[in-house]
């Protein structure tokens, strides 16, 4: 994370490390500890949350617009992505590069990565750069240089991001062919980056259509976590954020959902770079956006009862007992602005076999539905995953990160206070009936990655 | 095919049967023997096809449109096809009904049909009628009448439809999730009845913009087939559809496009009223539109050599030799906008198991890709396929339908005059290579549906 030009260029990857980061929206909130977090909106629509830390002489300043791949219009997959790096160039007040050097010239770092669901930028600098923080982000809002010759060249460094990034990678290669089997519908379906083919005819007509569609105040929330006196803030967010004029009204963010799916699929590439074999098996579950109440809670505690982390069944069952699996786990995406997924993953050790790591994974999955979880394994699963929050307060981004996606996916500020107390309320037949309803052998998408000589056909 | 009310209700699945037909364009031209067809186009924009054909005092009148379910806005799946309903209730001039009861009061029949490219309505009536069906026709082309109180009772109809044909038929689910994997970009994804989901919510406004956007002159190709004096048809276009007001010009039918594909992928679903075990594997193939010249004529007869009919070579080996198979065959849909499908496919007899019939098929495509096919059955398969033109000749309808599907799909009535010599220029090395190309294992999507008890997992 030291700043250097062009580091962006990794962004569209990083989502999935920041999306594995708030599969759970976190609060360091709690009954007894009234959280200080303060949000308002601008006139002009932007929503702004200011959650003051004061540990350490240092700001997070991030600003998240509501717009990712799946806001694309079909066609023009990437564009979202492509316009994270275009946010990069120079705009009619500063040059190309000029707020870049500024971050580097006060030691501070910066950062951008655009989901599913969202693009956001972040800087971390010392509170008295804040105010410069805001002017350069509000000034790229709506000032940028859009020039055919600014287009052109970033469409083939992203271009060559694919390249090495998917094209070269029989995992992302495969990766992205389940999800496109997965979803049927809905565009999760499209990767992030885009198709090779749509990003190479990405131009600079699409970049003006989807800033001047997307990128405005009252389609963008702006995070402010650190060292900060929120009556300051305030007052510099309307300074400079607030004299942004705003933009055209969005319509809902609704997209085309899944239809009913009645199908078992499988998704099989064998590649000679493939050294061992692995395999996941995903299914199309409620979001935290999208769950009756309690759902998506419940699904989270499935998650790591299963398969979240060393004391999980999975872990314990294949890894330390049977040894027969050199990875192997479980994971939900809860924080997702539509129906999103829930996967079991792993991989053999020594003479293991692929089949026998998945078919010991399924009698996992089995014995919860039959039997469900124990009033141990709930409370222990709720313990981790509250504690996981203190963690996330340690990590000043971290926190801003949670606070930025949930709000960006539908969620608000009480979610991310009230969810300790959802999460407690989960039961055990709740995670047991969440297992039995959503992870169905019948409807699930195996894909299948293997080395070259292990074909199954 | 008598006439009655509501028998449009079953055109949604009619086109795969009119698709069948047409899958190859087939000309009565050749050398020797000019046609007599002639087209033109009139100043509003309608093309019209005239194919003179005075063996019986019989006219075929269909209206074309260049509008099909592959062009329909994401989350509006089923409009294309509700429309298609819609165009049977009453206009401003005439009740609803009227069309119908005057086609049914003069003997004629009638019929329409909504496919993944296009949207067509035909009447086959004596030649005196003929006036009359374009003064009718060209009246609903912009003057329906679309309230609520027409538009919900018939999406009640289509639910019904669609629950009967699709979600109460294993076959149908199985077919759509198998469409639904094969492409993962482009909407021949979607069916074309619509996802249940998406066809409840279809409402007024949805088909005031889909009538205005696209039901116009200049959107649609008029055929006439039949015993009718060409000058005389010309005035009676222009005395009718003529007077229609061209609608807005429309942007070229570009939908989002493939992206490579690297995987193996399989589709699967066992339930309790399949009797017996079947299967499909397809593959993403070029069209009579999209391929190079010559490579959609060569995959025709790889279809024809491999599996169309009792002479090829999967007939003759699974089900006469073998013994193993119920049916099976390969498939070939020329006739396409975008790039479609070639697929094989096969149902056991008796004790042989699906994998048998699937090892087979299999055996005999890595025949041809290895050794190509014989002179002889190169050509023999063109003396068929040149042959089943012959037998269209006989059908009035069946030519009209050529000339419509071609014509709305990005071909010309010169594409279908030059296709025999196109498709005497076939090599048996071309058609190797086709198959070499496209009919890859490691990039198919194969379909199982099974009985219950046959589970594979």
């Amino acid at each position: 994370m030291t700043p250097r030009p062009g580091r962006n260029a990794r962004a569209a990857f990083r989502f999935a490390l920041a999306a594995a980061f708030v599969a759970a929206p976190l609060s360091f909130a709690s009954a007894e500890e009234e959280p200080l977090v303060e949000s308002y909106t601008l006139d002009n629509g932007l929503e702004v949350v200011v959650i003051p830390d004061r540990r350490a002489p240092v700001v997070t300043h991030m600003l998240w617009y509501k717009v990712g791949s799946a806001d694309e219009e079909p066609g023009k997959s990437g564009i979202a992505h492509f316009f994270e790096h275009l946010m990069f160039k120079g705009t009619s007040t500063h040059g190309p590069g000029e707020f870049s050097a500024r971050i580097s010239d006060v030691g501070g770092r910066e950062n951008a990565f655009t989901s599913y669901d969202y693009t956001a930028y972040f800087q971390q600098v010392a509170p008295t750069e804040l105010r410069t923080m805001m002017e350069f982000e509000a000034d790229r809002m709506r000032n940028l240089v859009l020039t055919d010759d600014v287009i052109g060249p970033e469409r083939d460094v992203i271009i060559e991001e694919r390249n090495s990034r998917v094209e070269n990678s029989p995992q992302a290669l495969h990766g992205e062919e389940v999800n496109a089997t997965l979803y049927q519908n809905h565009p999760y379906r499209i990767p992030v980056i885009g198709w090779m083919h749509e990003i190479e005819q990405l131009n600079r007509a699409d970049a003006i259509e989807f800033y001047d569609r997307f990128y405005a105040p009252n389609n963008a929330v702006l995070v402010v976590a650190g060292d900060v006196d929120v009556a300051e803030v305030r007052a510099m967010t309307e300074e400079t954020y607030g004299r942004i004029e705003r933009g055209p009204d969005l319509p809902p963010r609704i997209r085309p959902t899944e239809p009913e799916q009645n199908t078992k699929r499988i998704v099989e590439l064998s590649d000679e770079r493939v050294g061992v074999a692995s395999y996941s098996k995903r299914w199309v579950v409620p979001s935290y956006t999208t769950a009756e109440e309690g759902g998506a809670e419940a699904l989270d505690i499935l998650a790591e009862v299963l398969g979240g982390g060393m004391r999980s069944r999975i872990y314990q069952e294949l890894i330390v007992k049977q040894g027969i699996a050199s990875s192997a786990g479980a994971y939900y995406q809860g924080t997702s602005l539509d129906d999103t997924v829930f996967m079991v993953y792993g991989s053999p050790r020594g003479d293991a076999t692929l089949e026998a790591v998945e078919q010991a994974i399924d009698a996992e999955i089995a014995k919860i539905v039959e039997d469900g979880i124990t009033e141990d394994e709930l409370e222990k699963s709720k313990t981790r995953a509250l504690r996981s929050m203190i963690f996330a307060r340690d990590d000043q981004s971290g926190m801003a990160r949670i606070y930025g996606a949930t709000l960006t996916t539908g969620g608000t500020v009480e979610d991310i206070a009230e969810w300790p107390d959802r999460l407690k309320a989960v039961t055990a037949a709740d995670v047991q009936a969440a297992a039995a309803r959503y992870l169905d052998q019948r409807r699930a998408v195996t894909g299948y990655l293997l080395p070259q000589e292990d074909d199954r056909s």
